[in-house]
């Protein structure tokens, strides 16, 4: 998906609240901006949003240096989904269909999204993803795809969210990757995230290599890139793995819920909508 | 109120937003924003935001040639006021307190904001604010400063919106100057709008003679600055006149819905909160 000017001045807001959460002074944040607003004038509209968004997140910290600016936040996210898997565990339990299920809570999971908005409610978004009819679902395509696949490449989104799909992988026959990034961009899983959330348990973890948002496959590691390659079925959670992977074919399967306007029109679903689609 | 930091990402979505409602095609509408982040990066935040969007929507013009881009959007929400008018009616017959009722219609009026949104309900919001309880509350001290005022001056804001001022007005036994905008920017009440809504009816219509957003006393034109320097009682309504009178004094009473949290946070109120505020 390519980049709209819609999206100006989402990266504006986002650099202005990774900047805050770096512990800039307003000083700072206000050169973190200006420097956002040269890099925004030379924008090429043919790239998608998080390659873009990758060039503002590396400009927050050139100018503030390195770290992990989300890393209290997404602690604090996944210790809130840890706390709900009992009632998760319940709900599958009582399930008529496991994987639909299964597919819903992962989309509720993906509420949770410090690129849009950083206060989110995590029961009454599961309550609601599990009675709201689907936006786009490719539900049976999946199931199918599932049966065949020999391997399963899951596309990490967001900490905390790692719960969620945790369950989903648990509901699939097949050994899952589960893929996080190489390093801390906005609230994304990493390894260190993947693993507080014990998805290390039901699946293998592998870094893609790059913390870009999104998998721009060309910034991904070569070991990355390969299981990619290989992959007869690919998961991929969030709207960043949509906007990053849009036009990858029939093998990736997007689940998440459409947050953002921008995104919600290029998938012809209502914001809000859940969205379960084959590429 | 000063212009805070959080406020450039607006800035930038208002600017598209403009050129959008002025036909402009996308190449124009990049043309545009890159004129608007280049204008930002020079941005003096002791100046009050509706100052810097003055600057902004005056880019938007120089690129784009004058216009009234939100001309249909006005006109429509002004008629859709006008529907409302018995229902309106009705409330206030049926008011306990005439003032504190016809206070809440107007600030109920309020949630016409294309500078916030460009979508709302009228109806349900005006059940709302009915009911909901006053953020800050200055009822006493208007009541008897209307009491006390030989003449009032009354800012408006928005299209529609002058439909509910209407109703306000009519409570009011002194004479009323309402103070509309010079010219067109974004969906701010002209004399053209006023008369639509029939203020000129209950009142004497004053143009500002600027066409900034809010009150910038220096670009109004002298009569209107003679005008408000003697008005003994000014009920300044909305957030743009708040962000550029918030220092003038008690003689002024703000009339508002905080829609935008950085407003909301300097007012000391909750999103959503309903507003009306001694100076």
């Amino acid at each position: 998906m390519h980049t709209y000017l819609d999206c100006y001045s989402c990266f504006v807001r986002q650099a202005l609240e990774a900047a805050r959460q770096l512990g800039a002074d307003e000083q700072k944040q206000k050169v973190v901006l200006e420097g956002v607003l040269e890099a925004l004038k030379d924008i090429d509209l043919s790239f998608t949003p998080p390659q873009i968004g990758d060039q503002v997140h590396r400009l927050v910290r050139q100018e503030l240096g390195d770290g992990d600016p989300y890393r209290s936040f997404k602690e604090t996210a996944t210790r809130e989904a840890l706390a709900l898997l009992p009632r998760l565990r319940k709900v599958l339990k009582e399930a008529e269909d496991l994987l639909d299920t299964a597919v819903r809570l992962s989309i509720a999971g993906n509420i949770i999204d410090a690129g849009v908005r950083s206060s989110y409610e995590l029961w009454p978004t599961v309550q609601r993803v599990l009675s709201q009819p689907f936006a786009v679902e490719d539900l049976e395509p999946l199931r199918q795809s599932l049966a065949d696949a020999p391997k399963v490449l899951y596309l990490a989104d967001n900490a905390g969210e790692t719960v969620f799909d945790r369950l989903l992988i648990e509901c699939i026959e097949a050994p899952v990757v589960y893929a996080v990034k190489g390093g801390p961009i906005l609230n994304d899983a990493t390894v260190e995230d993947a693993q507080m959330a014990e998805v290390d348990r039901v699946a293998q973890l592998l870094s893609t290599g790059s913390d870009a948002p999104g998998t721009i496959l060309d910034c991904c590691s070569k070991p990355f890139q390969q299981v990619y390659a290989e992959a007869s079925l690919v998961i991929a959670k969030g709207q960043a793995n949509y906007e990053t992977l849009s036009e990858q074919g029939t093998k990736v399967f997007f689940l998440l819920q459409a947050k953002c306007p921008v995104i919600a029109r290029d998938l012809g679903v209502p914001v809000g909508g859940l969205v379960l689609r084959r590429g």
